[in-house]
């Protein structure tokens, strides 16, 4: 990325608005336009310093050097081909979506399909707007670029060194793929997460007693916490994905609650002994 | 709890060291003897001044003026009887286990009973053993005594003294009350994340992809890390209400998965609504 450029985000809440503090953290862009519906997050962003202003949508496609789309996934494969239909040909886009397939195959015949980057950066938390937005955010975590080579290969390099500036470990990947790995490391922990949740409400009348819950509990059910303006659109585009794994983890239950049922404890004792198995996975360094 | 006396503690792990250590830091006793069958675990209780000495069983119920137990619930309901067997008029007992009805229960009818103070300190790690304990884990904690009126009454006030010493708030509770609702926000979080290690284990067969997961995905798996030795015994004293619960989970999936099957996007909202309900319930105080 040369310095001097305008970057013009879509949508600044918590992603997009992370990316522009970092960016203005380490000087990578000369002015950073925002676009944003939302009248509250849009007062908040200029107070917050995080846009140097906002304008319309037309404005900023014209004034950007860079467009970062950092909307919901549904939000993003409905705005990428009109980006798409009035980029000129010094510009590129680049988007933080969850899902990526839906979204590559939405402007995969598009004439100016190579001035777009899918990636995807691989951290996110249960909260949201540009409140929770915080220049660390994209620090030390992993970002994936897909189906790279469908991109103009100077793109490609300015997205890399982009991020490799915000201080995060670009890996590349093909999107059908990443949206498979995401149903399993990412996708799947939100549904067990809301359906714990949901499970606890239903039968825990007793308000007090959530206070007793450990952090464990609250550790476990954090990701319920999750928006659905942004997670309905993911299991949507991520269907079958999803649909794949969750069976997987019903079946998990079920093997647990037959063993318990029938106090077959030494099934009980290797389904644990297994589990453990995830914390030297995610101990490794990558 | 006056100055001058010595506390046994029966299990120098996480548990019991971590209390051993913060009643060090407030000066409560003037002597700590352990009592610990792992060598290792000895070894790391001294060197890091967890406790005074190491003694045999019965020569530390001998010197003690205090017992506790602090072992998992199996060992806690098979050692409790026996300590009960021995103990004098001016000693008491009391344990830390997670369930406690198969407990009280298996002293019920003891001519000692009224010798023993039933406790549920309401945190836990995914860690243990003597070298995961600090002498802040009990800080600010939630403390639950249960079936207090089966207690002496100046046991229960000892203990519930020493707990608020500590730096917790103690509640009472009934024993099937507790284990009912521990089942609820605790044990069934233990079971969601052992079944999603073990189906994202089967799933996902290239291990480089775990180095992509975000924070959430750590903090949903967390408690899969929890040892064996801790949780069989748990499941099995608390099998009915474990069952109860995980049976609503299993339907909560379920639900899920159908309306995501048949696209009925508007029931999933409303699921990731309900379940968004959870921050305000977790976010309020006692």
């Amino acid at each position: 990325m040369k310095g001097g450029k305008t970057l013009g985000i879509i949508g600044v809440g918590l992603m997009g608005g992370s990316l522009a503090l970092r960016a203005k953290k380490f000087n990578l862009f000369q002015h950073i336009i925002g676009v944003e519906k939302n009248q509250a997050h849009t007062r908040q962003a200029l107070e917050k310093g995080i846009v140097d202003e906002t304008l319309s949508f037309p404005e900023a496609l014209e004034k950007s050097d860079v467009i970062l789309v950092a909307l919901p996934v549904s939000a993003t494969a409905e705005i990428l081909p009109q980006i798409l239909d009035q980029i000129q040909p010094h510009q590129f886009v680049f988007d933080l979506a969850s899902t990526k397939e839906h979204i590559v195959n939405s402007v995969k015949n598009h004439i100016a399909r190579q001035n777009y980057v899918a990636t995807h950066p691989m951290w996110g938390t249960e909260n949201s707007g540009p409140l929770a937005a915080t220049e660390e955010s994209f620090e030390n975590k992993v970002l994936v670029i897909c189906d790279a080579e469908d991109s103009r290969e100077e793109w490609v390099k300015q997205t890399q060194d982009l991020y490799q500036k915000l201080g995060m470990k670009v890996i590349f990947m093909d999107s059908k793929s990443h949206d498979l790995h995401v149903a399993y490391i990412s996708h799947i922990s939100h549904v067990t997460s809301y359906a714990l949740a949901n499970t606890v409400l239903e039968k825990e009348k007793e308000e007090r007693i959530f206070q007793l819950a450990s952090s464990g509990f609250s550790s476990t059910v954090r990701l319920a916490k999750s928006h659905a303006d942004m997670w309905l659109p993911i299991f949507k585009h991520n269907r079958e994905n999803v649909l794949d794994v969750l069976e997987e983890h019903i079946t998990q239950l079920q093997k647990f609650q037959t063993a318990l049922i029938m106090e077959r404890y030494n099934e009980i004792e290797n389904y644990i002994l297994n589990a453990n198995k995830i914390r030297k996975i995610l101990d490794k360094k990558i």
